[in-house]
């Protein structure tokens, strides 16, 4: 069995249980509940990831993986290759900007949201936030329907991810009324088996 | 000719140009300077790349790519593959790994860095940053014999780059005392063509 050090409430760990699932590898990952925060590491994280980020993953011979994006490739290959993620060429330049833009975006939304916690937010941290959420919005809705032509991959199932987590952590953004394609793309992709086994979880 | 946004003090964007350079590549991109803080998005960035984050790339036929390990692998690929990241197998994941605990260690310092710049640091967020650093270091000090054994790839790059912008930005952390074996490593590979045409600027 594979080890995942994981929380239901962390979107980069969703993003790798729901590739397993769709690769069909669900099953052969055994999670291991870890809380890890900005201001509070996980310290019996740290010797396998100094960095004290989930999702962290132990393989069978002990091999540590991090970084989202990491194992959800090895998972990939694992299942066969080229699954979620295109084989080398413009396909999978595509699929990994368009990864990018969702992973980057759940990386703002997350310091945001940390900022947002602090005693006195830097106003001109918020603002920047807030321009560069609207234009992340405006650039999704803009191009969901070529993101919903691709196959399912890395980058589908991180932008339905980061869909949810605004529905979690930000719903005074009013996405979904700002971004109706976007926003009803998300409600089907949610009702794949992979998104429902993996749902998010306040507690 | 691909166009780069590019900042000679990021360490993002100095992780592409140092690649490109080892991959014969650096005279077919052409660097824009574009000025990308925080707190200070850069605008006119934010119809190719909404993240307004540098490193973001034009190719030629105008496909933007971003996210510095994205672009990275397209040119590698460009350069017939598999040179500064394995194909699939043990090796890549190792280089990926090793690449996302220097990767991610940058983006810590810049978080660390932006956090003391404000008025009210948070203690808390400090401390965690500081706590992860000595971990970092460690681990870093402990795998820099095997990240040395293995070719010249995007981990190296990468870490060799994180000793630098360390040496600019973090001079207190004193990690060329505390980390002698990956001091040594570091002012070696710094002594690379591909990193000597990409030195790190103040200005």
């Amino acid at each position: 069995m594979m080890k995942l050090h994981w929380s239901p409430r962390s979107p980069f760990v969703r993003k790798v249980m729901v590739a397993a699932h769709e690769l069909g590898l669900a099953d052969r990952i055994q999670t291991m509940r870890t809380v890890a925060a900005m201001t509070n590491p996980a310290r019996a994280l740290m010797p396998e990831n100094p960095l004290a980020k989930i999702p962290t993953m132990v393989l069978e011979d002990g091999t540590v993986l991090y970084g989202s994006h990491v194992i959800c490739e090895y998972l990939d290959h694992l299942a066969g290759g080229g699954k979620l993620i295109p084989p080398a060429g413009p396909a999978r330049w595509q699929e990994l900007r368009r990864h990018a833009l969702a992973d980057g975006f759940l990386d703002l939304l997350i310091l945001w949201r940390n900022e947002r916690e602090k005693p006195q937010p830097l106003a001109a941290l918020v603002e920047a936030f807030t321009l560069k959420t609207d234009a992340v919005l405006a650039a999704l809705e803009a191009e969901i329907e070529r993101i919903a032509e691709a196959p399912v991959g890395l980058a589908q199932i991180t932008t339905a991810i980061v869909g949810d987590y605004m529905d979690f952590r930000f719903p005074q953004l009013g996405w979904r009324e700002r971004c109706p394609h976007f926003s009803a793309w998300q409600r089907r992709f949610a009702e794949r088996p992979s998104m429902r086994a993996n749902p998010v979880v306040d507690g």
